[in-house]
This record gives C-alpha cells, structure tokens and sequence, in this order.
C-alpha cells in the first residue's frame, strides 16, 4: 500500500511504502540524504545504511523508485517528518543524465526562455515550474464555480468554421476535404446564440489568432475563458466580473497560498467593486502626468495600461481597473452603441497589473440595427455561413445581453508575476514554435 | 427586480415580475395561457384582461417579454404556480414567424437530422433539445469532480501540432506561417508527458479527426475527456473507470431525473465493478450463439459490440463491458504488451449500451522498449518533433502508467438514448457539414 508524501504525518514512527522520482541527493555531514517526488511533493529520506548508500551511487536523478521506511518528525524537512531506515528499490532505471537540472529554480530569462521550453517534458518536473500549472488547474476550477453558482451552463461550441466571421486577417485556414475551413479566434457568435437558449453560458476552450509576431503578450493558441448573459446591462456585466476575480485570487490563495509565496507572488489588492475610468478620462490623465498627448486616441498605448494600473493601485487601491466609454470607432457590429451617446460604445476592458486580461461589451440585440451594423460597418453579407447562424437567432428574438472573454494564460500570468504569457502555457505555441 | 420561474412557488401570493421569452400562446375554455421561458423554465400566465388579450394578439413566438403578475397556486401548472392580473410589456418584438416550432418534440429522424442542424440556433430552444446540452454541461462536471476526488489536475495542450503524431490518416494540416501544422486527433503524448510532473492528469478539450465518411458514430471534431495516471496497474485503471461512470450516471440522475424520464431515458445498470470479457471470449460467444465465426478477427464488429452488450445487460446485470486482452495487431508503439502474453496488449476498451465509449491501455513506460516499439512498429523517426517530447520524457524516468480517452457526445448520446452522436453535439461538423 503506497503512502503519499504528503500524508507523511498522519503516520509518524510507522513503516510506509512510498513511490515516486528521484528528485535531488545530497551529502550533509557524513549522511546521505534524497528527496524522492510524488503527486504530493517531497520526502526527505535519510540514507544510513551503507548497502543502500552503495546502490544509490549509480542512480540518476528521475529514477522511479520505491522507498520503504519509518516515518520520523523532523522540524527541518517539509511537512515535518522524513523517512529513516530507508530501503530503496529502482523501479524504472534512468541511463542518461538529465539535460537539465531540476531541482533548483529554471531561468525565465527573455534570453532562456527558448531553452526552457525546448526542455518543457522534463523542465515541468521542477517544483517551481509545476506550481504555475498547478495554480492554472486551481483557476480554472474557481473561474468555473463562479459560473456555476451564477446559475451558468457550460457549452462546447465548434472550432473548425466555414469562413473568417470576425476579422479576415490573423485567421488560419485548413482544406476540408477539399473545401477552406477556418480555426475559430473566438466563440463570440455562438455564445451570443446560446443566450437565447440558456440566457448564461460559459465555454472555457482553446481559440486560435495567426498572430504573425512572437511578442510577450500573444500566443497563437490560447484558453478563452468566454460568458455571455442575457437580461443583464453593463453594470451587472462589471459586478459579475468584480466578483469573478475576487473569487478566483481567494481561492488561489486559500488552497495554494504557500507556494505562491514561494513563487514570489503576491494577493492583488481587488475591491469588490472594482473601479471604472472612461478611456477619455485615461488619456486626459496619462498625458497631463507623462507630458504626451493621447487624447483622442482610440486606443489605450501599452505604457498608458501600465500608468493607469499603477495610478489605480496608489490611488484607488485596485490592481484592477475597468475601461469604459470606448469610441464607436474601437466598435464592432455586435457592439450596442451607448443608449444616450451614439459615439460611444458599451463596451468594458478590464486591465489588472498592467495588461488587459477581458473584453467586454454589451451586444446589440436588436435584430434590424445588427443587421444594418453588419452591412454598413463590416460590409458582411448576412447569407455567409459564418453571419447566418447569429442573424437566425437575431430574428428570432434576443434580449439585452453582454458578455466577455478573458485569456486563461494572462490570467494566470498576471497573478503569478510572470512576464511572458508564454511562461503560464504548458506547451506555447507562436509564429516560431510549434514544438514540443 | 426579477424573478425566474423556478422560484414562483417561493412567491406565492405576491405580485412578481418575469422576464423572458414567449414560448407558446394558447386559447383554452375562453380564457387565454401563455407560456413564458426564462432560464428556470416555463411560466404559465393566465391572460384574462381584454387589453392585454388585444397586445398579445399580433406577438410571435420568441417576443421577449417583461410580465407583472400575482402568482397563484395551481396544481395543474408546471410548478404548482401560475400568474394571474397578468400586464405584459414587449422587451423586445420579433416580426417574422419562426422557421420551425419549438414547443412541440422536434423529428430526430435520420431524415430529419439536417434541417434539425441547419435551425439549430431556435431549434435548441425547443426544450426538449435544451435538456440533451443541460445534461451534457452536468455529464463534464460530474467528469471533473471525479477526477478532482481522485487527484487529478486539469491540464491544457495544444491542438497545433508540428507533425502528425498517431497515424497519418485523417489527420487535418493547415499553412502555419509557410510551414505545415497538424490538428491533435488526441493528446496522447502530452498527457504522458504530464503524468510525468503531476502523476494524475485529465483534459476535456476537442480534437479532430478528418473522418472522411458521414456516419452515426463519428465527427470531425468532437470533445475527447481524457485521463491518464501513474503507479498504477490496468485493475485500478479498470476500477477508476467504473467508479467515474457511476458517479455520472448517479450526479445526472440525481440533478436531472425528471427531464431525464421526459426524454425516455432510463438510468443504466453499472455494477461498481464493471464485468471485463476478453476479445477472445466475445469472439467466441458470438459466433456460438449468432452461427457466425468472428474467431481470431483483431477487432469487434459493430455488431458484435451490440450483442455483447445485449448479453451483459441480460447475464452480468450491467448495461457497460470492458473488452480486454487485444492482440498485439491492435497495439500502439506507446501500448504495454502483457508481460506473461507479449501476444496481447494491457488495453481496455468500455463498452456501453451498444458502442465503444472508452478507450484505454497501460503505456509501455521502458525508455529502451519505447525506442524499439516506435522504430519497429510505427516506422517513425525519434527525432520527428511529434515523438521527441515523449520520448524525452521518458528517458528521464517514467513509472508505469496507463489511461483513457472517451468522447463526451458519445457518453452523452448513449446516457440520453439518442440515435446518432450528432444529436449530442450543439454544432455538429463532419464531412458534410461545417455550419451553423
């Protein structure tokens, strides 16, 4: 019956079995010790016997081994208790040295980062480098409770397209058995259409953008965290969202505080309201502080999302910060105009340390006004397999509704404190990397 | 403030307001009912007011509308509640008569099936429709909260491949920036690989296939809920498998009986432990009791699967089978020959209700035999960049492990009853088929 590290003490001064890696052995004053890795992290094994010493000599790190021995509290080790009297049995040999070393922290050095994801599969082995992942997991099942208890379904809607819906460029495009199919950038249309089935749904999935340079913000496959509401206007949308990020960032460091710690990262200061700035109201504050002129611009400068998050965090005591009152030249069919203001759209982007992590907006619901949006600002035809599905819908009767999408891997990166957005995927994927 | 209609009989007796969309009009001994659909359901009103009878008059199916009204006991209705006094106010008018209607059970018809896809945007409002994708949404909870019990963490890998990995038919490829990429037909190797960092891994993301045949069993994308677990042998990965499908079955059951019965469903036999028949056996029972002789064939005919099933469900009370014991013809380069019998492979494929549902197997965790297998086996290159990951993973030391890929609509399809795989996926693709 095998023990994990983790359960180590609920059984002191008994005999367990455990298994896992070889994950680091050092000499200290005239011991031996090893650190063997499972699912729950680290035990410290003290080696004393010299038969087992000797059969240790040759082993490289990774070695799949079975340890039996008695569980002894020790303050000094993780958990507070290590392993004495250990009998060692290799499972699974390891020939080769390892690559790369694992049990020290890897470089995120721009310079390394090639490196570090070149040597992903055994890299990820590092205890700081499954941290991110083991958060992200943690995230995802928090973003996820918050929908359910919101009263969301979860949908599954299709990646592979007829044809380029939102924006033709940075689309790819496959044969389909003869025909052109296009990877989805977005499940916008399809979870506007589900409104009028489910009034609040949510889908958490892969999308696709041929972004055609590798930069620190872009991937060109990403998780989309995408809801989508009826019978809601713009203030629920922010409520919703408010709540959302509190609920994630308590979980996270409720179940994963001490690594987070470890990982240098820090709870981000989120009121339950989080506060809004209109993007006027923004540049009109960014050129007075910085001696630029932004006013008028339609969209925010990078270094404008990074001033506006710092001036919230001094100011207003928010990591987060939501824009609002966007120009109806940033608008996108879909878009509803504002009620009161035709030049300005109801659309709400949520920057939190520095970078925008949603979009948001409300959606035009009115069957005739999308379709004349559709023509006039798109110049779409209604009969493209890509319109049509959204038109029926349309025609067939949608309240007011809004919803947005957040990148999973942004998310991530922002509350860890990593500069590449690459750093919180798995396996990243741009223009250069296709592999491993 | 708003109410939803499964909270009517909290309110009985006060005056509520309801929002949502008019499903149904009727007329029934003088007095005229509607029904209202919001997200908890339908709402019966009782329209007696001649003013309000006259506005509802030109209103079509689908109108969103605002209703003031007493609720009142009654017995009879959904609920046990309806609105009376009702005031209507059109939130937003439809103009045109809906396409099809949608408060009667839509033909699910073989020929059928397309004109039940092309309206599927209104069509998933038809209740009846809606419950199949509600206890869907329920069917990947209850997946998740298993595998999260079990100790599991949800991973997220790409579905850009550099090369095709598994096989190189029906694999879709599109222009990657000049160079050629693949779509995932599974994550195989990447959970391998995780299985590596975190011992118990599982995704719930699409893959494709480019099945080049329009059948009642396949799709060109479909969502793959994927499991993969160290230090483990093919019991326990048997036994995982039984506890997770009693778990959904009984979560479903549980949350969604009623509309379950409404769909014709019954709630299947799974014994804990899910009896396990070698393909040899089935073989063998099959020709003896169909005067057929299926003997020494390498895989089960879809008929065969039926029987089987058919068979259990009458002698093993259990409406699931494992086929175990596969010849070595059927194995992967990464499959675990069976140690005592290197003539059949540790593969285990779930049977239920007629169909392969699951997939499963126990990897071959041997660096050296790996090499071997891929080279003799598969032809392939250790240096092609689809197998160099695993590959690497495994020379710094992999336990032994197994795991398990199943298609979500097809579990759906199989728990609801319904004829074709299509019918459990909100936007089915295949060959055919890539819009709405």
């Amino acid at each position: 019956m095998r023990t994990l590290s983790s359960d180590l003490p609920d059984h002191i001064g008994k005999t367990v079995h455990i298994q896992g890696w070889l994950h680091k052995k050092r000499l200290l004053g005239g011991l031996t010790f090893i650190n063997v890795r499972d699912r729950g992290g680290l035990v410290q094994v003290v080696i004393d016997n010299k038969a087992e010493v000797e059969k240790l000599r040759g082993l490289q790190i990774g070695t799949v081994l079975a340890v039996d021995g008695k569980v002894t509290e020790e303050p000094r080790a993780l958990g507070g208790a290590e392993l004495h009297d250990a009998k060692l049995t290799v499972l699974v040999s390891v020939e080769a040295e390892p690559p790369i070393e694992i049990d020290k922290p890897l470089s995120h050095k721009p310079d390394n980062l090639d490196t570090l994801f070149e040597y992903r599969p055994i890299g990820l082995r590092n205890l700081q480098e499954a941290t991110v992942f083991k958060v992200q997991s943690a995230i995802t099942q928090a973003l996820r409770d918050y929908f359910y208890q919101q009263d969301f379904t979860e949908i599954r809607t299709p990646k592979l397209l007829a044809a380029a819906t939102e924006g033709g460029a940075e689309v790819f495009k496959l044969d389909y058995f003869g025909r052109e199919a296009t990877l989805a950038q977005s499940p916008q249309f399809y979870k506007q259409i589900m409104v009028g089935v489910f009034e609040r749904v949510f889908e958490i999935a892969p999308v696709y953008r041929a972004e055609p340079s590798a930069t620190t913000r872009h991937m060109t496959e990403y998780i989309s965290v995408d809801g989508e509401m009826g019978f809601i206007n713009i203030e629920d949308l922010k409520q919703f969202l408010g709540g959302q990020m509190n609920y994630v960032s308590d979980h996270i460091w409720k179940e994963h505080g001490d690594e987070l710690k470890r990982l240098n990262a820090t709870k981000p200061k989120l009121p339950k309201e989080i506060p809004s700035i209109s993007m006027a109201e923004i540049h009109a504050k960014y050129s007075k502080a910085n001696g630029q002129n932004t006013v008028g611009e339609k969209d925010l400068r990078p270094d404008e999302e990074r001033w506006i998050c710092e001036y919230a965090k001094k100011n207003l005591d928010s990591e987060a910060v939501f824009v609002t009152d966007w120009p109806v030249s940033e608008m996108k069919f879909y878009h509803k105009a504002q009620a009161d203001n035709p030049k300005l759209v109801d659309r709400v982007d949520l920057l939190f340390r520095g970078v925008e992590i949603v979009t948001g907006s409300m959606r035009e619901n009115d069957y005739a006004v999308v379709l004349k949006q559709l023509k006039e600002m798109a110049g779409g035809d209604p009969e493209d397999p890509g319109f049509k599905p959204l038109l029926q819908a349309m025609q067939a009767g949608m309240p007011v509704h809004g919803g947005f999408g957040m990148g999973l891997e942004r998310l991530t990166q922002k509350f860890l404190g990593l500069n590449n957005v690459k750093e919180a995927s798995l396996f990243p994927r741009d223009i250069n990397r296709l592999a491993p």
